[in-house]
């Protein structure tokens, strides 16, 4: 398969920078083609604007999704957007390894959806959902949590992980057609033992050698 | 009142700016003090890193939770997020201005969150939810979408706009002890006509010249 990995962590020697090591290096032995976004460490602007384009479509007033249209039909996306929209259109799978930040994604990777799953190029034209662009691609979710695992349960104090996670498994994900694989989550790494740490990478490593014949989680609807 | 404006749109002529300026006028007019980010025009750097702090704790590994709190006991944040937390402590009420892209913030107002609300100056010490430091305080989403209302109700093709924004209104508001006043929603504004965004306007004008009488909504736990 064709793999993209994304990691959104500011400290490359943390525990997500090990996650994504890890997987990188494991599904390459694997025989997979590996593609790679570190985000900070590419120095990558999160934060939409008329920077996403070299074409304009109306230069009086900006319209995020006319200039994406535009950009679409006559190829005019700013080099670093066109080359993550490539990756994207070359995976046939695709991980996002990040720490959940106040309950949802980095900016820094938050941004990188904004300006990277652009109208016309990634969806539209009703291509939503099970008809989505990306249908018959598989997407995962690898983050870390500050909060202990019983937080995050149905009746924890942070709520349900599950719903915590919909905007992005099934308004990101699944909207743009990828199917969602369960999430891998490690809970509380800043407190867990460094045998606990290793436990969890051999984990991971021994789940991605079989993600091939993983099968698709249901989402659900909101 | 004391009340805190923030803004995140590309388009300073958009309808969100328009709702932004509107709330600024009629607050004002209403007597209350009214501060403002803008945070496009501010050219705000959603990216969370060492980069919020002129303080250093650990100079060969960064977490950034550890700086938080260095630089909370130690007055150690960069100009830039004194300034932000400064305008969210000194806050009343609390309003921001944004259209929902990809089910979530824009990426500049969720690094916003991510860099301004550190560890030991807005939350922590157990101080979360009910017991928050902004306990007593009250804040409100305004908000447009791109797909129209009936996409956004439970059994609509988004699904339930208020599970939408849960993350937000429970995880980040809540959380750091914020009442939550019931979201202003703009459905589709793009493809309304010009007297409907002007009613639309009024109707947020009006809403908001009674808004220190407002009772706060339960956001419910996930």
């Amino acid at each position: 398969m064709n793999i993209l990995l994304v990691l959104a962590h500011p400290e490359r020697q943390s525990f997500n920078g090990a996650m994504f090591d890890t997987a990188a290096a494991t599904l390459r032995s694997a025989g997979h083609t590996v593609a790679t976004s570190d985000l900070y460490r590419m120095n990558f602007d999160p934060v939409s604007s008329r920077r996403n384009f070299t074409s304009v479509k109306d230069a009086g007033y900006l319209k995020l999704q006319q200039e994406e249209l535009h950009a679409s039909a006559t190829g005019g996306f700013a080099a670093e957007i066109e080359q993550e929209i490539a990756k994207v259109e070359a995976a046939d799978l695709m991980i996002w390894q990040f720490p959940l930040w106040w309950f949802g994604l980095p900016a820094i990777l938050k941004g990188w959806v904004d300006r990277v799953f652009a109208m016309g190029r990634t969806y539209g034209n009703g291509r939503i959902y099970d008809s989505g662009r990306f249908a018959g691609r598989r997407a995962l979710l690898s983050l870390t949590t500050g909060g202990p695992e019983a937080a995050y349960r149905p009746d924890g104090f942070n709520g349900d992980l599950g719903v915590i996670l919909k905007p992005i498994q099934r308004g990101i994900l699944n909207f743009t057609g990828f199917s969602v694989l369960a999430p891998q989550v490690c809970y509380a790494p800043v407190r867990a033992e460094d045998a606990e740490r290793a436990a969890w990478l051999a984990a991971w490593a021994a789940r991605l050698q079989a993600v091939e014949r993983e099968e698709a989680v249901e989402v659900g609807r909101y």
